[in-house]
């Protein structure tokens, strides 16, 4: 069973690469595009097929909508996958694709739509009886009503864009006296980056987790959890590590998060892989948002589970339904990734392109590597600088943590800087290996104090690994010293 | 825990690397010897500390086990894991370890030796209640009695050096009228390779499968078995792809085999990790011998368990109790192993040492990947060809099968001939796929008529893969067409 014949991948690195595994072991030939700053990315050598679709910036080419459509007919692909980023969660991109003819490996058009708004969604939700946070019920571009309504939720607060992601234009407020202005601030980058003015407020928790639970639901009525992740430790909104299970899941609170979950998967009347977020403290969970495509840390559930997701994606979206009802889905060990990102940590993570120089993959037993990269390949500076998803699986977390210090010491990138010596760092802070985390972990003084020592003993030991003709002093002395030894034992 | 301070690695390679990576896990320093040849390999460079112990030719570096074991003492380690082959079911060195005050990481000298001989182990097993193959009872130096027994027996048989291992000396006598001069053929190989002239006889299998179980046990009277291997694909005795768990496999027959591996480790007062080979035949199966150390393909006991078979190792050899009870043993999935050997296919599999000009490394969903070996690595002449160990798991046997294709073809080793076409050519043949195999496999003709071509087209496939310049003619042809299509949609 093929399912198609031929899938184009609407997406560039590591992300194209996963897909395009997937396709291989179906079978499926596969069509990769790719902007000109990507013409020697191993992702286009990896695809059966590869057409150019534009210059570097992705507005021009992974984000040119009419040329993708225009390849994949060309091509004659039956079937596109958005990967995450780019086009994933556009709308119009997946109506573009319905009215054309051609699958959209993702949900349909109105499910993107209606989760796309934060206000909508979290209307919809609180509807279904999924808890949400005390909040503003739907957009305000009133300053003095948005104060009042602050008030009521109690402070701190957090304002938010409607239109946003990733973070913009967020603010936190912890005092009545600095509403207004704060407000006043969150329109105002809301405008300029999304041309929508409008923001929400919700109350704001001191230490939450980010708990999201993934989803997955057929054409033929069957809708299953995955269970959850947790990915609380972030960077300005972005997740860096995530791990499944979540360290301080129960029983009884699984159940109770798993089937919110799956109601707000029946709400939005979702078909295909989506993942629910929640912000979980203190015993209490809220419904955040619905991510309608498949997340970056979908791996660390392929690990616990041991379903590919990307092949359930292809396998529903041709209209088949799920291989896995709910019963058949289990979770065995634990698993952690870690995001590698070509960024220099002590220089405040500004992005680190470039040319690896030296390049040596981790391996050995529960260590996956999801990357696009390789020996002599030059990172461009336009994309994400997310280069590489290195994951740890273990029968249990302590397990978990230890492969993942192993593969980081085994992973040799040289030529940029990475986010590699800021694992290492985490892998070893005591907060996160007792499991206590939440959102604001990185934030916290003890990571920052240790980090910058962590990452030059890191250094030090990539340089040492990767150098082929190492020959330290401390083993050239040791080796005298024993030579000594077994000529005095013969005698 | 973390049960010894200090292990010395007493191997080379990728099986070096996989204790150190174990031990790394554990928080054990690492000591590793390595031979002139072996100076600036991988696993060298992986342990703490580093000692020459001489000449490449093992018997100068790798089995000299005075100076491995003075190496032990100058760096303080307390314990020695052998890996496999070299000295790992040296009962000599084993019971050297135990005079120096220093943990052989394997099973006591005193079952090394009585698993070592194939006769005593035979009747040992067969007092034991363990079904045998019909034949000699001992070893035999008399030719005319042999071949009164071989009548008994019935034709075809099989006569063996008793001393033997990896086929050495071995004869397959079809006809009374050749059964003479093999023994006396069959005696001369013993006499010249082991020093020994003694040989055994026995039934040989038309068409038999190798199956073998892992069995484990400490010094707290715990014995599990951790299921079977199927490792029926050989060359020359040698094996060349194991999966687990074994594709004919029933309830009803895994217990009976596992019952008897237990019975096996019982009857040879085992400890540690061990193996017991059966041969399996028309429902029937026969012990054939127990190894008593960790199997190269331990890994896909250890993918389809999720148990680690080395901290196992390490964990029994500090007198603690197994980590895992039987009830806790249980299998998820299917894993598939090749072994990659630097040797050429086409060339009678002849060894094939050299520079590895490149090399990409497979990865994603469900790859695990030991080896010793990366881009600009000269693999020496002087050791076993094995240089890496693929392995593939999925949630079935056929996703498994799968994923093993497409990491073949991620697998980029340039610069010296390796198993990986033959291995591409096996994961699409028929018989294999329908897991209708048998040891003689690869003798049969369907598989060395499909071979050539496969080897062909995978040079092709991995010289395309591996340059980072690729353009190919397609792609700027059918771009072209491309862009011409796009022009005239916009008019």
């Amino acid at each position: 069973m093929k399912y198609f014949d031929k899938i184009l991948i609407a997406n560039r690195g590591e992300i194209a690469i996963r897909v395009m595994r997937a396709c291989r072991e179906l079978g499926i030939d596969t069509v990769a595009i790719y902007s000109e700053a990507d013409k020697n990315s191993l992702f286009v050598h990896y695809a059966d097929e590869a057409f150019p679709v534009g210059p570097a910036p992705p507005s021009k080419s992974y984000l040119n909508m009419e040329r993708i459509i225009a390849v994949a007919k060309t091509a004659g692909a039956e079937a596109i996958h958005p990967g995450y980023g780019f086009l994933a969660e556009n709308a119009a991109f997946s109506g573009l694709c319905e009215e054309e003819g051609i699958t959209f490996i993702g949900p349909k058009k109105k499910t993107i739509a209606a989760m796309g708004s934060k206000i909508r969604s979290k209307q919809t939700m609180k509807d279904a009886g999924v808890p949400v946070l005390p909040g503003t019920d739907g957009g305000i571009d009133d300053i003095s009503k948005a104060a009042k309504i602050a008030d009521e939720i109690g402070y701190p607060v957090i304002v938010k864009a409607s239109a946003g992601g990733g973070g913009i234009g967020m603010q936190i407020v912890h005092d009545p006296s600095e509403i207004e202005q704060a407000i006043e601030g969150a329109m105002r980058i809301a405008e300029s980056a999304f041309g929508d003015r409008t923001v929400f407020i919700e109350k704001y928790l001191q230490k939450p987790r980010h708990v999201e639970v993934q989803v997955f639901c057929d054409e033929h009525n069957n809708g299953v959890h995955m269970f959850e992740r947790e990915c609380s430790i972030q960077r300005r909104h972005q997740k860096l590590i995530e791990e499944a299970p979540c360290p301080v899941m129960t029983p009884e609170l699984r159940e109770r998060m798993t089937d919110s979950a799956l109601k707000v998967a029946d709400a939005a009347d979702y078909v295909n892989a989506g993942t629910v977020e929640f912000l979980y403290d203190n015993g209490n969970y809220y419904f955040m948002e619905m991510n309608t495509r498949l997340q970056v840390e979908h791996t660390i559930t392929e690990l616990i589970t041991g379903i590919d997701l990307v092949r359930q994606q292809i396998v529903v979206a041709a209209g088949d339904p799920l291989e896995y009802a709910q019963e058949d889905i289990t979770i065995r060990g634990h698993a952690i990734e870690c995001r590698i990102n070509a960024e220099d940590p002590l220089n405040n993570f500004a992005a680190d392109p470039g040319k690896i120089v030296r390049y040596r993959s981790p391996g050995g037993p529960g260590i996956r590597l999801d990357s696009g990269i390789h020996a002599g390949y030059t990172i461009p500076p336009h994309y994400d600088s997310m280069i590489a998803k290195l994951c740890a699986w273990g029968m249990n977390r302590d397990l978990a943590i230890a492969r993942m210090r192993r593969a980081i010491y085994e992973y040799v990138i040289l030529g940029v800087k990475t986010t590699l010596p800021l694992h290492h760092a985490i892998m070893h802070n005591p907060e996160f290996i007792s499991g206590n985390t939440s959102t604001h972990f990185l934030q916290e003084e003890h990571i920052s104090k240790t980090l910058k020592r962590y990452i030059q003993e890191d250094e030090t030991r990539m340089t040492q690994l990767a150098t082929p003709l190492r020959n330290d002093r401390k083993i050239a002395a040791i080796s005298a010293g024993l030579i000594a030894v077994i000529e005095k034992n013969k005698q």
